[in-house]
């Protein structure tokens, strides 16, 4: 499988963030290589930004059709997409490559409506290509690890789930005063209809469903514009939720919570033991049983499944961070399409990471929030 | 102010770890005294629990009117009564002292119904006596610290509030297998339409209402009788809440969270900073504020607001725990009752314990949960 | 057992903390109650505090000598005395008071040299009277557990010791603003050869003996003045210790270590498993083993050793601080001391509290640290 | 400066896994690329591993004077190489391309003998090559800040240090059941007179210099042996230290020490206040000043000093770990050479790494060690 796989971007540009991690997360492991972008809306810095990454000239584009259609005819054309930009864009760009046979990974929030997100699933899935929603969080060795206790009945059934995802970065007008993120995703245009919810809350959403294999039945949301004057979109939501298997959940995100940077938290009550996930303590992992001590996990060490413990890249006590999460996510990504070019047959292991399908889900997510806010905070069917 | 009050006591038997907590508290200071008692619907158990307390025989008594009564008459009765049976007898118990005029101190959820707790609010007021609903866990110096917080506007204006009380002693079916106070406790008869909110949920209510000074006006709950097989009452509950001002919270209260001994855990949020506070660490309390880096603040530190050092009795580093919290419901208590004695105004300082009309709020609470869970987890008025 | 032991108290006198401390240590059974007093040099201040105390004038003595004698030869005379003088005053008091056949509870450490300690010891073994000297620290649920983890062999053979008790508060020159305990804790009159190893290394020698049972052979100190200017004693100290079993040890403690209150912390580490106990967190106890997660133990959950479980007095979660500790002590002592009374015979159980042996053995720990950094920080034997 | 630097490396072949950090962390920002190497003793495998990496046949050597001396004359040879072999084969190699003069970054122990590694940084320094040693654990946001604030004077001056590395991995025979770094750890003929000093204390070592620029007077060290029968090498040290400005220090490092992964562990106590940095949450930082709260600095927030913030490649609150620390030496590294080949000056914070110089004193902090360990635990001179 010595093949390096070639990648274009769409979004990235130079200062932004996540362009970058997502560029080190496909090559982190060696197995792609950046080769073309449209990377900005500005064709000038689109240059700029393909001449820092010392990309060839001729494969730096104006738009993402002309970026699709001329890689889809190259002989050393890209193997597949990333899109990361921000969430207005996806599901054009997403359906260009689509059209062009090309794979694609995506951002999320996937589209701003549903019906976007499952025409994107259904092409994906007609055309036989590979589609990766970029949920990163859950993508690590504890995350995994929990999702196996879960699978295995260590914790027995689930019924409750409690998770949150507090940050304060909006406390103030943070768009009013030049940051750059903050505009755009405190704007509807440039954001969909929900900022919070679409934001983090997805993750919430994604991560629970990773963890727990749950499906909800219904939710009730809370949406609130807080932290600056007459935001248009939500800054703290708090969602109940019930699952089909008769759970109930409750979730909290938020972008008013002051002193929090960034930690994503997973609790699942089963009717054997609780597991509880740590985003920003995501080396280690806490287990409790029925009558006995509470479990500390530390990544690295003997006592995780193999599936979890596989996606290890360093020995215990030798942190993992942000950037390996987005290495796992490409790492699966990179062997399954590598596997599909080879014409192998691909098993749930190979694909363990958010499909178009998850991206959609996730967008239904938003949706219901959102309507069941609006409709002051009632219960709305999910499906 | 050197006179020993005295007082009796209703329910707290042999064997009943809560009946020694109050004793405790109350004598903590060396204020108080126990002179009578009706310990036990088992008159006998009544007696062998005065023995054991060193009381003497003729005064104790087989049930609470006889006691109100006799003790009413006695030259050397008792100044105040401590009612700390199973939620069901609070009512009647608190109204015969009342009517005696004798002050009471009672166990939360103080009835059985709103109409019940105003009536002895009422009371109480008609009758210038004190009443004492003991919600302990407000009565530290870390929580007070958050209250002067609050107050003292140190971080703006509440926007959100988080708070949880999960447990995990009624994960299994600790009813039927002996345990007296899950018996009681999963028992309608004995502890009224809610297991779960009426125990913890109401020490959440009071805990944010004493932190945060915010007004309930809607709320949405979700109750559950998970943990046994078909319990009658809740075990796990989800609540949402909007405040007067326009905050909102998210109270998630749970006897089946395996793993969890009693972390009631309150979250506030608020324009300029935030506050954790966390029972089972109340030595501790988390501050944030905007740009700045979180901040530990340790009880018996020169920091603290006067207010709440002053409910300190050890050094820094020296743990206070959970009987301290009852000493100091009982500190002010006692002090009071001897102010008002001796004919001096009661300031709101010295009646900084939770009273009749707090223990009424905590009633109308459960009942707006349960009301609001049973029509489909719909949004209730408070009032 | 239904009788109640009178005691008295040498020192302790208005604003003295520990005094309170050692009072609501000895009568939180209910088994013991304070009839006599010789609270301070200044028998003004001995009558204040008496008065407060509400004790009778007659059992208010000028010094120790007077109070021996006189309760000597009361029919009700005190069972015992509770000495918490500062250092340079338990020797002379505490002699007196053995010489008079009257039981004794001492502070530590207990005198200033070890002769003087093992004289007391001996006195009491002689005269079979109960001696207990007050560390308070090892005395509870938590530190027990460790002890009998290692006395089970469930960590294997000790190989390893880890302790620290620093502190911060001298990390100013307190004792030049008015802070009395600064004055005298800083004052070799009155505290001895040593303040820092004296007052805390001590605690760290008695509790590290308690867990493990390990007896010192040899040791290498260095202790160090910081913190104030010319202080004539020490304020930090760091100790390398060799035990007789072949273990390796490492203590440091430190009054200068600023942000630090009381956080006691002693780390064993054996051939098959770990401890963690740490004073300010004395609720939880952490153990590892080889292969296994770390595992967190609460205080008050089923899987404690009996023993240890029945130092608790309040259910898992429901603090317990350092008035417990005490109380834990008073508790053994009081009913070893009823049960010496009737005649029983006192098994290992019955008296595992610190006696003057242990005290003596303190002293001497203090002793050859101060020999050791004097010369140089050389090794010095124990014995 | 779009270079991108060429390297070799010795050592690090399959399986490796401080091969594959070293290699991450030299190409993590795009600047340097592996061209040569000679991965192991045995050719097949350098071969093997060659390939594996995609590299040229040519470039793969049978030894590392072969290696120097081809690379240095090919046009397009490497820029530096990296030695990351087993502690015995670091001096020849490091000689051998220094010789050729190519720049060289090496593992820490640096060589078995001070003479060797001071002979090392004076052919470095005549022949105006770089030298890094790679101490990666001060290579981090946090460690840099808490130098920061030390060198700005926010905690006063420094009067005790305590530093500590335990790990657990050698509590059992693990060289004896195929743990291949187990059995050339354990071996002085691969790891020179210490293991555990030399392989983890020296982590202390440079951890403590580079954060509080305190030199060492004198030291005191016990070394054992524990955790295997018969072993030749130290698994456990405690070290006393004298620095020259008068400030103590307490040294811990351990192999046996079960339950302990990886948590190296800095604390700092100066006049004015205190800092606490721990390896296994190096995104947070504690501070405490006297007087105040605790407080917690996390990584990616405005309250960092400058060239602290600069090391961060994250935002807040998206964890960072070991590859990162590796990545920041690197990168160091790389600019400076730039620079260096540039013609440009280097100033201090271009070479912010640890040199040979630097080496050198973690290879004396190893004899000094050993060296009073073996007469008794002695004091020694450090110089």
């Amino acid at each position: 499988m010595s093949k390096i796989l070639r990648y274009g971007m769409v979004g990235g540009g130079i200062g932004s963030l996540i362009g970058h991690v997502h560029r080190k997360g496909a090559e982190f492991d060696g197995r792609a290589k950046l080769v073309a972008g449209c990377f900005s809306t500005s064709f000038e810095r689109t240059l700029l930004t393909g001449e820092e990454l010392g990309l060839n000239r001729e494969r730096l584009y104006r738009d993402h059709n002309e970026m699709a259609e001329k890689e889809a005819v190259r002989e050393d054309g890209i193997d597949y997409v990333i899109i990361c930009t921000p969430n207005y864009a996806h599901y054009a760009a997403a359906k260009a490559f689509l059209l062009q046979g090309i794979h694609v990974v995506c951002d999320k929030p996937l589209t701003f409506t549903v019906e976007e997100a499952e025409e994107l699933a259904q092409l994906a899935e007609e055309k036989g290509l590979l589609f990766c929603t970029t949920y990163a969080y859950a993508q690590c060795p504890t995350a995994k690890q929990a999702q196996m206790m879960v699978k295995n009945g260590d914790i027995g059934e689930i019924q409750v789930v409690v998770a949150e995802y507090p940050m304060g970065w909006l406390a103030t007008a943070a768009e009013q005063t030049g940051n750059k993120q903050a505009a755009w995703r405190t704007d509807p245009k440039f954001t969909g209809i929900s900022n919070c919810v679409g934001d983090i809350g997805t993750h919430i959403e994604n991560t629970v469903s990773y963890i727990t294999g749950l499906e909800i039945d219904e939710l009730c949301a809370r949406l609130d514009n807080f932290g600056g004057e007459n935001r248009a979109l939500d800054t703290n939501a708090h969602i109940l939720v019930k699952y089909k298997n008769g759970a109930v959940g409750n979730y909290w995100c938020s972008q008013v919570a002051i002193g929090y940077d960034n930690p994503l938290t997973v609790r699942v009550f089963g009717t054997k033991g609780s597991i509880e996930w740590r985003q920003e303590e995501s080396n280690y992992l806490k287990v409790m049983k029925i009558g006995e001590p509470t479990q500390i996990l530390a990544r690295g060490n003997p006592y995780f499944y193999p599936e979890a413990a596989g996606m290890s890249r360093l020995a215990a006590g030798h942190p993992e961070g942000y950037f390996e999460m987005f290495a796992n996510i490409y790492s699966k990504f990179n062997v399954a399409l590598l596997k599909l070019q080879q014409g192998q047959e691909l098993t749930a292991e190979d694909l363990d990471f958010a499909d178009a399908r998850a991206g959609a889900r996730g967008v239904k997510f938003v949706h219901r929030c959102v309507e069941s806010s609006k409709r002051g905070s009632v219960w709305v069917k999910f499906d």
